[in-house]
C-alpha cells in the first residue's frame, strides 16, 4: 500500500483484492436508478427493471445500480451507470435534484433496515430516471422489462428482487404517485 | 346562485364577481413554477423570471403560477399556466413526482409565512420544471428573463420579485442543489 | 351572498349550503395526516388508523383529515385537526418542513388519480405526524388503532380505507423508510 | 494489510494511517446535522451553529458531522455524532424520514459542487434535527451558537462557514421554510 500516495491516473479503480478488503472495513457510496417511462404530462406509465442471470443459474431482478468512484459526482456514476445498464441510446433525464427518493442501506448481516448485501456495506442513494430513447442493457443484464406501476407493486415482482429492492421499487412508486 | 347545482359545461370558470366574494372566504389552490434550463447531465444552468408591469406602471418581477380549476388535476394546473406564460413552444418537462418542493402560502394580512397577497389566502404548491424549448411569454407578463443562480440568488432580484417569491424562488434554488 | 363582503367574525365558517356550492365550483384544500410512534432513534414503530362507522352502517378505515379554514396556516389546520382526531393529549411533533411526503387529489368523477370523494374536489397535503402523547379520538371517529407498518401495507387494510387512502397510507410508509 | 480479513471486534475503527490512504482511494460516507430548535407548532425558531478553532487558530464555523461506520446504519451515525458534538443532553428528535434535505458532495479539488474537504471525497447526507434539551459541546468544538434563521443566512455567516457548509446550512433552512 506504499504507493498509493503516489498520482495515480485512475486512483478510483482498485485492484479487485484491494476493493475487497476495503470492503469490510467501510461503507461503500452507491448510486441506484429506477428507469421509467413517462407521458406527455409527467406521469409514470412503465417502470424498467433488469432480468440477471446469477452465477447458481437463477434469475433474478435488480435495478441499475452501482459504486461512486473516487472523484465522481453523483451525477456522474448515474449517468455512467445507466449507460452501462441501459445502453448509450437511452437518453436518460438526469434529475435537477441531486436528493434521493430514498436511502437504501445494505448490509452484510442482519440489520434493521430492509436490505441486505452479502458483499458490503453500502449506502444507496436512489433516484427515479425517466429515459426517453431506447434501451439495450449490456454487460451481465440479460435484459429490461417494463412493467406497469401495478404490475411492478406486487408480491411476486418484489419477491424476485435482489436483496430486499422490492421495498425500494414500490418507493420509487410512491414518490412519483403511482404506488397502488 | 340557485342554478350552481345545473349541470355546467364548464363550473370551473366563475364569474369575476362570484370568484371575488369566494376569495374572502376560502384559501384558493394555486400552483407555481420556476422554469429552469439544464444541462445534459440535469445540473441547472438558468432560472426563468417573469417581468410583469403593475397597473401603477412599475416593474416587478414574478413567476408562473395561477390557480387550479374545479375538476382539474394539479399535473393540468401546471401545464395549463406554464403554456399560458411561457407560450406553446416552451416544451416543459412536468415532474414525474407530484411532491412540490415548497408550499407557499399567500395570505391578505399580516402572517407568519413569508408570502402575501392583496387579493386572497393561496395556498401555492411549487414546481421546478425544466423547458427544452423557446419561451415566448403572453398575457401580462412582458418578458421572461433568464438569470444565472447565482445572481438568482442576490437581495436584488429577490426584492423585485412579487409577495415575497424571492424567498420561494431561492428555496427553488436550494431543492435543485444550485443556491449559493 | 350580498353580504359576503361585510366584516365577518369567522368568515372561514361558511353556512353549510354555502359550503355545498362553493365544493361544487372550486378545489377545496385540505390537510390530512398519519399518526405515528417513533422509537427513540426515530423510526416509525406504529402508525395510527381511525376507524369511523358511515352513515349506511358499516365500518371504514380512514386519516387524520379536514379542510383548511381561510386565514388559517397549514401549520395551524394540522394542530386543530389532530386535536379533533386523536384528543388534546395527543402531542403531536408537527413537521419542521412544510413539504408534504404526497399531495392526494381527490375528486367526485372518475379521474387519473387514485383518490375519490363524492362530496368533492379536494387538494389534500399529507404529512406523518409522530404522537407522543395519548391518543383519545372524539367526535364521529370511533376509535384510533395502531399497526404495525407491515400491517398498515397489507392489501386488507388498504382495502378497508375510504377513497383510496390505502395508497396514500402505503406512501407515507414509504417516505419513512418501513414500507415493506 | 493481510490482518484485514481478520475478525476484528470494531472493524470500522481504522487506524489513522488506514484512514488516511483510504480517502484517497474511495468516497466515505458522512452525515451532516442542522440542529434547530422549534417553537409548539414545529416552525423552527433558532438554527445551531458551532464555532471550532482551527489549527492555526482562526475560528470557523461549522455542522455536526461525521463519518459513517461499517456495519452502522445512518440513525445511529446521526446520534453518535449530534452526541458527541452537542452532548448527552441535547435529546435530538431524529427524523422519521431517512431521506436527506440535501447531499453535500465535498471534494480535495476544485469540482462542480459547491463544496470542499482538503482531506477527501465524501458524500454527506444532511438532516434538520430538532433538539429538545441543553446543548453542551465537547471535543473540539468551541461552542455551539443559536442564531436566528435570518441571521444564519447572512453573506457574513456564510462566508464563516467551512468548506462551504454556508449553502449547506442555507438548503436547509429553505427546507423547513425559514429561508429570507
Amino acid at each position: 500500500m506504499a504507493t498509493v500516495r503516489t498520482p495515480d491516473p485512475n486512483p478510483g479503480w482498485l485492484s479487485d483484492e484491494e476493493l475487497e478488503q476495503i470492503r469490510q472495513r467501510l461503507p461503500l457510496v452507491y448510486i441506484e436508478a429506477v428507469p421509467v417511462r413517462v407521458d406527455g404530462m409527467g406521469t409514470v406509465t412503465d417502470v424498467g427493471v433488469l432480468l440477471r442471470a446469477t452465477d447458481s443459474g437463477s434469475i433474478t431482478r435488480t435495478l441499475v445500480s452501482g459504486r461512486v468512484m473516487y472523484g465522481e459526482t453523483l451525477r456522474d456514476a448515474l449517468f455512467r451507470h445507466l449507460e452501462k445498464d441501459l445502453g448509450p441510446m437511452a437518453f436518460p433525464q438526469l434529475p435537477a435534484s441531486p436528493v434521493p427518493f430514498s436511502v437504501a442501506e445494505y448490509f452484510p448481516f442482519p440489520s434493521p433496515t430492509r436490505f441486505s448485501d452479502d458483499r458490503q456495506h453500502a449506502v444507496s442513494l436512489a433516484y427515479v430516471v425517466p429515459v426517453t430513447g431506447t434501451c439495450d442493457p449490456r454487460q451481465d443484464a440479460l435484459e429490461l422489462t417494463w412493467l406497469s406501476p401495478a404490475e411492478a407493486a406486487t408480491d411476486r415482482v418484489s419477491d424476485e428482487m435482489e436483496g430486499g429492492r422490492g421495498a425500494l421499487l414500490r418507493s420509487a412508486l410512491a414518490s412519483v404517485g403511482v404506488l397502488p
